[in-house]
C-alpha cells in the first residue's frame, strides 16, 4: 500500500467533484489509500476549513498528503501552493485554508497547466501535485520556493489576572461549541460564559452532568468545548462561531 | 491487501471525526481497507445503530473488523468491550450497541488508556483496539474476557392463531418501514396493517404495484418491510419506528 | 492494489445498503479499490445519475469497473446488463442510466441468480458482476450479448443564426447551472439568458465578477455554466433542471 492521501473541501458528496479529484490521484499514484476528512465545509468556508486541518493532520503517519481546496477564488491570480511539514504534504489554493501548518514550513508555488480548468483546480491542479507528492517526488520539484503564503491567524485567546477570553471557532454536527483556549489555561475553572451566560464550572465528560444540562470540558483536541449531554449547546444558546468565551 | 475495518458512528461526515478516527487505524495497521457502513446514525440512538451493524456485518467476509461507535456515556464508568464471532471482530461501549452480535460471544474488555480524551473513546479506545486485531492478535491479548455485557433486545414479534404481531424498527432513508417480522412468517398474506391501516397483501417486489401504492415485502434483510412506490411509507402513513404491524 | 470499482447510486449514506453492495464486492474481489461517485443522487432520477457517470467515468484509468445503481424498477422485467467501453466496465439496470456511455459499446445481459432479493439488485446482482470484471473475467463471459439497451437520451442543444438554444441538465450543490452546450459553441458569447433572464456575457471563471453577480463561463466538463460568485444561481434565477437557456 501506498502513501495515504487524505481530502478535505466544500464540495459535497452530492455531485461527481470529489470522485473527479480522485480519480486524478489514483490515474497517477494508484497504490494510494483516499481518506476523507471532510467536504461539507460550508462553500468558502475559510475559517472552519482552517479548524479541520489543523486538528486532523497531524493524527496521520509521517508521508501523509493532505489535499484542502476551500477556493473562492479558483481561477484568479490567487497562487497555488504545496508545503512541507514535519514529514506531511499539504497542497491547496493560497489563500491562508493552510495557515495552521505553515508556520516556517517549506513551501512551493505550484504552476497551473495552461489545460487546466479555470473553475476546478482540485481536480486539475492540486489532485495532480498530492500525486507526485505521495509518488515520492521531493517538495522541490514541484515549484520555486516561496516566502509570503497568504496567513488568516484564528482569533487568539487573552489570559489576565485569573480570567481568560477566548471564543468559539467551530460548532459541530452535535452543536457543541469548540472555543481557542487551550485546555493548560483552564484548571480548575470554576465558572465558564458564553456570550454572558453562565455555563457552570469544568467538567470531564459529558457523564459528570445530567441529560440537557450544559457541560464544559477540555475536549479531544485538547480546547476548551462547551456542549449540553445528548443535545445542542449551539441552539441552547442560540451561538455560533465569533461568541465570547470567559473563564475564571 | 489486509484485513477489512468497517465504521460505524453517530459523527457524521461533516466535521473531522471519523477521519481522525482512521488515521488511528492506519497509524497502527497501515495495510486495512476502511469500509464506512454510515456515520449517520442519529445521536445517540443505539437501536437504529443495532439495526444497521446486526444486517451488515455478515455481508463482509470472515476477518473483518467492525468498529461501532454510538456511545453517548463516553468518559463514564461504561466499559470498552471487543467480541468475536463468527470469524468477525467487533468492538465498541458495552451500552447495549452490540447487542445483535453478542449471543455468547467471546467478550473482553478494553483498558482505557490514562491519555485517552474522556470524549472520543472512539479515536483513542475502539480505533487502536480495531487495529490490533486487525493485524492479527487475538482477541484474547485485548483484554479480561466478561460474560455480562449489555444488551439493549430489540422488541421480539409475536404469532398466535394466525396473526402475526410486530413493529418497524428501522426507517431507511426511502421512507421505507422495516419490521421485526421474519420473511419466513409472511407466506400468503393476506393483509398488512401498519398503525391500524391497511396497506394491502404481501407482494415480491416495488413493480408489484402503482407508483403511489403501498406495498410490502420481504426486504433484502428477509424480514417484512412496507414501502411506497416511488414514495414514502413514512411519510403516506405518518408513522416511525415503534409503529404497530399486524399480518394475517 | 486492484482495480478501482467506483459506485454512484441514490442509496444516501444514512442506511448500510452501499456498505452491502461494497461487502459483496469485496468478499470476492478483495484488492480492489472502491471510490463512491455519489450516492446522493435524488432517489429515482435517472436524468442527474445519467449526468454524473457520463462526466466521470473517463476521469479513471483505463480497467476500472463503474457500479451504476439507480433502479426504481428492481425486481420487475427490466434486464440487468454490463457494458465494456474504451476498456472502462460498466454495470447497472436497463432502465436507460447508463445512456451516456452506450453509444455503439458491447453491452451483455446478466443472470439474476435465483436467490437475489427482488428488491436490492445492487448488492445481489450489479455488486458481484462487478466484482467479476475487477477480477479481469471477459465481459462476454458475463451474459449474452444484446443490441438494444434502453436509452434515455438527454435534450439537444439547437444552433441557428448565431443563436444557440440548450437547457439546464443538472445543478450543483452550490447552485450552478449546468446546460448541455458545449463550450465550443459560446467563444464570444456577448448574451446568455437562463428563463428570458439576462446573466451577461461569457466569462472565463467566478473571480471575473463580484460577489453576488451571474458569471457564465465553459465549466470544467466542457460546457457552459451558469453560476453566481459565492452564492446559489438557481436560488437567485428560481430554476432548475430543464430552464431554457440561450446564447448569442
Amino acid at each position: 500500500m501506498g502513501s495515504i492521501v487524505t481530502l478535505l473541501t466544500d464540495f459535497g458528496l452530492a455531485d461527481s467533484y470529489v470522485a473527479e479529484m480522485k480519480a486524478a490521484v489514483l490515474s497517477r499514484a494508484p497504490d494510494v489509500q483516499l481518506v476523507d476528512i471532510s467536504h461539507d465545509v460550508p462553500p468558502g468556508d475559510l475559517r472552519a476549513a482552517q479548524y479541520l486541518v489543523g486538528r486532523a493532520w497531524h493524527r496521520f503517519p509521517a508521508g501523509t498528503v493532505h489535499l484542502v481546496v476551500v477556493d473562492p477564488g479558483v481561477g484568479s491570480a490567487r497562487r497555488a501552493i504545496a508545503v512541507q511539514r514535519q514529514g506531511h504534504f499539504f497542497t491547496g489554493p493560497d489563500n491562508g485554508v493552510l495557515t495552521p501548518v505553515l508556520g516556517d514550513a517549506e513551501t512551493v508555488e505550484l504552476r497551473i497547466p495552461g489545460d487546466a480548468s479555470p473553475t476546478f483546480h482540485g481536480r486539475d491542479v492540486f489532485a495532480p501535485a498530492a500525486a507526485r507528492l505521495a509518488n515520492g517526488e521531493p517538495l522541490a520539484g514541484l515549484g520555486p520556493g516561496i516566502g509570503n503564503a497568504a496567513r488568516l491567524p484564528m482569533p487568539v485567546p487573552k489570559r489576565a489576572r485569573g480570567v481568560v477570553e477566548g471564543e468559539v471557532v467551530y460548532v459541530d454536527r452535535f452543536g457543541t461549541l469548540i472555543t481557542n483556549i487551550p485546555g493548560e489555561w483552564t484548571p480548575g475553572a470554576k465558572g465558564i460564559e458564553v456570550a454572558g451566560k453562565p455555563v457552570g464550572p469544568l467538567r470531564r465528560t459529558f457523564a459528570d452532568v445530567q441529560a440537557g444540562a450544559f457541560v464544559g470540558f477540555v475536549g479531544s483536541d485538547g480546547v476548551l468545548e462547551i456542549a449540553v449531554r445528548d443535545g445542542s449547546a449551539a441552539r441552547k444558546l442560540g451561538v455560533g462561531v465569533g461568541a465570547e468565551v470567559r473563564v475564571q
